[in-house]
């Protein structure tokens, strides 16, 4: 991966992003960290299980902010019409945890990330146009 | 881990039981192969999150029968009262993947594998008694 794209796009846009490690093989790691102006930090990690590639990754995931209540996570993208889609399944060790990521208010900053990679999106595609 | 021991316990007796790699650290592999005396093998494998210990072990599991269906466990033994507690969970990216290993038959290669579990821990206990 290279690490510099990941920044201008994923997570919040209040937050400055780092790739401190990003590891594409069977058991080699990645590390996010997300900081605030105010020196507020977010830290993820996890491994890779299998051999990761667009079409199929399999990771695991853990906000170090809550230390082990550890995911299970799946991205894939698929070409399908024409469009891209990316599938991106979370499993957790219990119900609890589950509930814990769904009012953490990750969902807005992934949805945010969202919005930042289609304006990078259509910032390259505007450079260089499909023929 | 000493890779004679699980030979002795792990899955069920009809099979013969190997310790491919056992990497007990962040992003270490394992690989267990399951040998019947007709040649059938049943392999399993999957990496170490984080740093595990008996106390707290999480790791991925795929059978590699069925690629693609992983699924992520935790391993953690407690003491209580003088005895040891293992308790043992795993979660699925489905209800599909979790359904296809109850089925399976896993279960009852697990409860034999218990039962030869203790059968080799009262021998080692014999051998040198607790003072």
């Amino acid at each position: 991966m290279e690490p510099e794209l990941p920044k201008q796009w994923l997570g919040p846009r209040r937050l400055t992003m780092t790739v401190e490690s990003y590891e594409t093989r069977d058991g080699g790691r990645w590390r996010f960290v997300h900081r605030g102006a105010e020196g507020d930090e977010f830290r993820f990690h996890g491994v890779f299980h299998g051999d990761p590639s667009p079409a199929w990754t399999v990771r695991t995931f853990e906000y170090e902010g809550a230390p082990g209540h550890v995911s299970l996570e799946t991205l894939s993208i698929e070409e399908r019409d024409g469009r891209s889609y990316l599938r991106n399944v979370n499993v957790y060790l219990s119900a609890e945890d589950r509930d814990a990521m769904v009012e953490s208010g990750m969902e807005q900053g992934v949805r945010e990330g969202m919005e930042r990679l289609e304006e990078l999106l259509t910032r390259f595609n505007a450079e260089s146009p499909a023929p």
